[in-house]
């Protein structure tokens, strides 16, 4: 593929990730009786990944993340000169998704961007309160989780086919477990759209989103390397 | 397979996409204390999908929708001749399925169409009350992504047997985002069979959810064939 | 296989079905602030044939339903002589299940199997209150539908390996749609379990979830052949 | 693979599965308003099997539970010598996964290991006060289907590439059926990583949680071997 087909299709994948992700957070986790909760939202976000893997991963490798680019760059598996225009293509459809999903939302009386607007945050910005140090350790870990998971279901060893499933199955996990905590980024890309939306305190806090989620990824890209090793004879 | 086979198969899973659907909506989703909430109809109807292109996607390759018929007919991956046959099947197939659901449903006392019956609307008619701009913009945006779904998974160059989930679940994602925007369509036969049975404003807001999504689904099909061109040597 | 085996397998898979799919209604369905609902149950019970078909899928089939020995039957993929060795394992099974879960049930102070122990039934013992007219056509047409389900994904021209996804998440469907209805039958040995233990009504309502589920397939099995013609040439 | 890979996967993959699990039940089960109750802790169990299944599978198979490998040991599928190193390997993730939990939840005020840290128990200590027995019976029985799945999945007649799958949604199911029961174990190193924190009535009852899984494991074992003779001549 060109480069040109790969910024497209990681475009689009990111806008769905952002749109979709966030637009069921904003628009449907708490509708009145019968909203989808977080475990609604969890089931989002990781629906977006499974599709686009299979619907773009033959394009680009579906990474949507800047994060994932530089864990399988950590790991041997990604050229260090797609890094730059991956992210880019991955930042400015993480911003459209979020434009669309204000669009919507916005045609809703009442609606504010003093909601959220499914920004992530920590302190009292954290959906329940945790603290920095909490919202750090837990997008350090989760992303070299999601890693792990990513660099192992892709290995040639596992079986082909699958590994949508597990990536966007991993993601829903992920959120499962952490939405309460940082409202789940493991995305600089995903945390970027919103904060630019909503500013202020969003924009202030986006260096953690950028910080941990890369630090984690790349610690994970450096650990997998150790089951590469041919066993000894 | 014979054009009537295929016909037959339109018909069954269109019928089955509009009971399952709109039926878990109708059914299930307010039951008290213990209903199935926006998460479960959003489930069903991805699994309407899901179920069905196991069990016909080898008769007629499963659309189900004439939005998805025009989709890949636009992505040059259907005949022009077949469109008006699989939309004919199409549209009764959801008007029989709205048709038993009304036959079950209608067993219980105090049953009322009144309480809309799974339509889809905008403006008051849509469950959150959003402007029909805000209609509008999810239907064509949601189909166009659901089209970009279908013609990735279907590719050539995707793993083989696995497009039935990704597009399953990617419908059961387009709901759990858009459901309190539009009460989700991005099917024209879907929101036709329940409009027969209410009438009224269903019926006059009918014209939307044939528009949008055929023009999503256009706009997929033309976007995909990007994809399609082979790298430059 | 031996019929041993088979037998075996469709006992240990039918108990299976029952302990899981009501265990999950009896036990957590209603439990305080976080039970899981009929959307929980839903996926218990899908999940049940799910889990059972790739693990006793090569032995026996796994049908784990007399209605589906039937469908498969009149689909012509099913031998006559093995209809009634299977449908006796199917219900001994069944009972077992029964039997395990009252065990377990019954170690909670004020457990009662006046709570219904998760029976199917019409008019007054229908959960949401549907006539007896309702509960007929949804087991019949729900059966139907699951054995069309069935048929197409077990098919030799649908992707390999597949079918317990399909046939599985159909069943979580089927409940998705029918839980308020009928208690969702669809299976004659999932009936008969938790009605010994009820007894009462529960056993006097107990034919039509024997002759509807088993129309309804046996229905399908008609219809399906219509897709085994090659077309014309 | 060398045992000292073997391990690494067996420790990284059962922190995963308390960290994902435990922490899903800690951490969001009960958010105010829209918490992922039962149903979403149940999934995330589900899919830190499954996600790891995918990613470590070919490294170490994957067990993540003592209980596992015991069962497949008595099914003739996992040698003597290894019983001991995984075990070791398990129960220090599991120890690992409960100390990155604690290290995260402990940044919200008010957070108290006296609210059970999802520790599993019995009687006064079972979610729903279920007796001693019914939760002995629960972990029996639940650990003798959960190995009988794998034992089936992982068969060499059963379709290749989905055995994750139908584990992990497997060990979902298990969790919906019994969390109210005994906060669902099956797994010893599970149940020791939390145990270890809460002290206490957690540590003098987690025998149970030791004894019942590799008593129903080992069980599976020898009633599959039941499905390994060839059919006679």
């Amino acid at each position: 593929m060109t480069i040109q087909q790969k910024m497209l299709a990681e475009f689009i994948g990111t806008m769905w990730l952002v749109l979709g992700g966030c637009g069921s957070a904003v628009l449907a986790a708490a509708f009145p009786e019968v909203g989808i909760g977080l475990l609604g939202v969890s089931l989002a976000f990781g629906l977006t990944v499974l599709t686009m893997a299979f619907a773009i991963g033959h394009i680009s490798g579906c990474h949507l993340n800047p994060a994932v680019s530089f864990g399988l760059w950590a790991g041997g598996r990604f050229p260090t000169a797609e890094l730059a225009p991956y992210i880019a293509a991955q930042v400015t459809g993480g911003v459209a998704g979020a434009a669309v999903l204000f669009l919507i939302a916005n045609g809703q009386d009442g609606f504010s961007l003093a909601g959220g607007f499914a920004s992530n945050g920590f302190a009292e910005h954290s959906p329940g309160g945790y603290s920095m140090m909490s919202v750090l350790i837990t997008e350090i870990v989760m992303t070299m989780f999601f890693l792990l998971i990513i660099l192992g279901a892709t290995d040639s060893r596992a079986p082909a086919g699958f590994a949508p499933i597990a990536i966007g199955l991993g993601l829903t996990l992920i959120h499962l477990i952490s939405i309460p905590v940082s409202n789940t980024s493991v995305n600089p890309a995903r945390s970027t759209g919103p904060a630019l939306f909503v500013g202020d305190w969003a924009l202030s806090q986006l260096w953690l989103f950028w910080v941990a989620p890369i630090a984690g990824a790349i610690l994970a890209g450096m650990i997998y390397r150790f089951f590469d090793k041919p066993a000894e004879n």
